[in-house]
């Protein structure tokens, strides 16, 4: 990719505006763990199910008349990739979305059935999703909009915070946000300057945190381990993404399938909420004990797209 | 029961203000069917993950302190039960809650992890609930909480419609409800009475819609058909329930246990809401097309208290 701006706090804040034009705050549920009474925020009552939706929008709001002719292309595993369907039917623009042949069913249908025309590649067999969406692009004169590794999407994930922030009344002491490539991450410690951030990322691919303690980008090896969170496969983070969380965010916390699997166990007994399994990381890593808790504690329950028999698998399994 | 004072829309308003002190609005989110956009109010996200809460909690907030001293006696298939747990709870009230032998595991725990002495007795039997509830209250002058046939309860649970009326900006064309004993229903009828009120029973125990039909109180018959909406088989709805509802609501209106699930399964897949059986009657009823729907319909998410195993079955067989 070319030179681009960096994300601002003034972008989060023009992200948040657009983003309440069109969609009431997800609700911030109590939540005890522990005996500590903390803060879940349910971006899985999204319309889309995940918190996507929000920097597919302020991307899609900010594309000029004569950019929405030529419509967009997005990468993603399935969740941003629902959000820029959603965000192009919305606005009347073209969406074309690279997704993995192993995306879960349910998000390969959702985004279709959004009007997205979706193009495979092979993720398991390491084929690289970005070639795939620059030649797209190239073909097409579409703008890409990345995951994670675009100003103006960390800025619109960061519209969470923000929302946060006027339902707490006050800026939350430390919000644990689900981590794949960054963007969410990111677009918090903007939106919430004075509050902890703390990515959690699946064990083995916790490649924000490895760039964060490098002090660079870090690819992920040839045989990373398998992971059940779909949603957190990034190969590497960004240098955007690195540039506003170095120094920001607290490093290292990473979970375990089981982990993933007990947090879901938990929404679906204790909240009623149908969470996937990157999105339930950031609560399993409060309720396996590996962040600190206090009662200004936000965790982020980032998507619920999840397919019936894996997700029937997990909750019986409890 | 002794003559009781008859529940009243002021009673309402003020159980709103009571519940507004101590729990946050229910989300109303944004619901698509056959192409007309809708809402649903997701009372499984109350902390006892159903409406109970809210009926409950207005009963024992309204009891004297001498009347706190010698306890509550609640009876109930296990949504009513934690709300009486948790309302006691908070008061430093003691609950002894009578539930059936066959309520699902997961209500049982609940009610007892709330600190409620649970009495079981044995509906597939025959045993008549109130019977053993009278008894312990005969026996320690506790408070019964019958409940729905209670005008305190009544207008707690129509303390929902009051933040339906506060979220849309303007009262709704029409609130479909899951209807057990007719608490709900009659207090969303007080509270919205501009509103129509559809309550929605399973096939075979619409004891609310026959006795609206007969003018009278109608016991269900010794051989009931069988229901997996085990929140919703009350034998026989209350005079104060049927005073409420004659003239008011819109009677008639039944669901099968297969409308259930597929109602269970469109929760999980686009609201992401874990909804039981009896919590999803109403939304099996909009999406049978037996009711009318417009941009001004509210469908009630009543409760969201299901085992596992059950609820896994249900989705996987979508």
């Amino acid at each position: 990719m070319s030179a681009q701006r960096m994300p601002t706090r003034e972008g989060v804040l023009l992200a948040a505006e657009r983003v309440a034009a069109i969609l009431p705050p997800t609700p911030l549920l109590p939540l005890e763990i522990g005996g500590v009474q903390l803060w879940a925020k349910a971006e899985v009552l999204q319309p889309i199910g995940a918190f996507k939706i929000r920097g597919a929008w302020h991307r899609l709001s900010a594309l000029s008349d004569e950019e929405r002719t030529r419509g967009v292309v997005g990468v993603s595993s399935g969740n941003h990739a629902q959000g820029v369907a959603w965000a192009a039917r919305r606005l009347g623009i073209a969406a074309t979305i690279v997704m993995p042949t192993d995306a879960p069913r349910t998000k390969l249908d959702a985004t279709r059935a959004l009007g997205a025309d979706v193009v495979l590649y092979d993720r398991p067999g390491g084929e690289d999703r970005d070639e795939v969406a620059a030649r797209l692009v190239a073909e097409s004169g579409a703008t890409l909009v990345h995951a994670f590794a675009d100003p103006w999407v960390i800025e619109g994930q960061g519209s969470a915070g923000i929302e946060i922030m006027a339902q707490l009344g006050h800026a939350p002491s430390r919000i644990v946000a689900c981590c794949g490539g960054g963007g969410l991450a990111a677009g918090l410690a903007l939106a919430c300057p004075d509050s902890a951030v703390v990515p959690v990322e699946p064990e083995g691919w916790d490649m924000v945190g490895r760039a964060m303690a490098a002090g660079e980008v870090v690819h992920v090896g040839p045989n990373p381990p398998a992971t059940i969170c779909d949603a957190l496969q990034p190969p590497a983070t960004r240098p955007v993404n690195l540039a506003v969380l170095r120094g920001r965010a607290e490093p290292g916390v990473t979970v375990t399938d089981e982990e993933v699997r007990a947090a879901q166990r938990f929404a679906f007994r204790h909240l009623h909420l149908v969470v996937e399994p990157g999105g339930a990381a950031a609560l399993a890593a409060a309720l396996a004990g590996k962040v600190p808790l206090d009662g200004d504690t936000v965790v982020m329950l980032t998507g619920g797209n999840v397919d019936p028999a894996a997700y029937a698998a997990t909750i019986s399994a409890g």
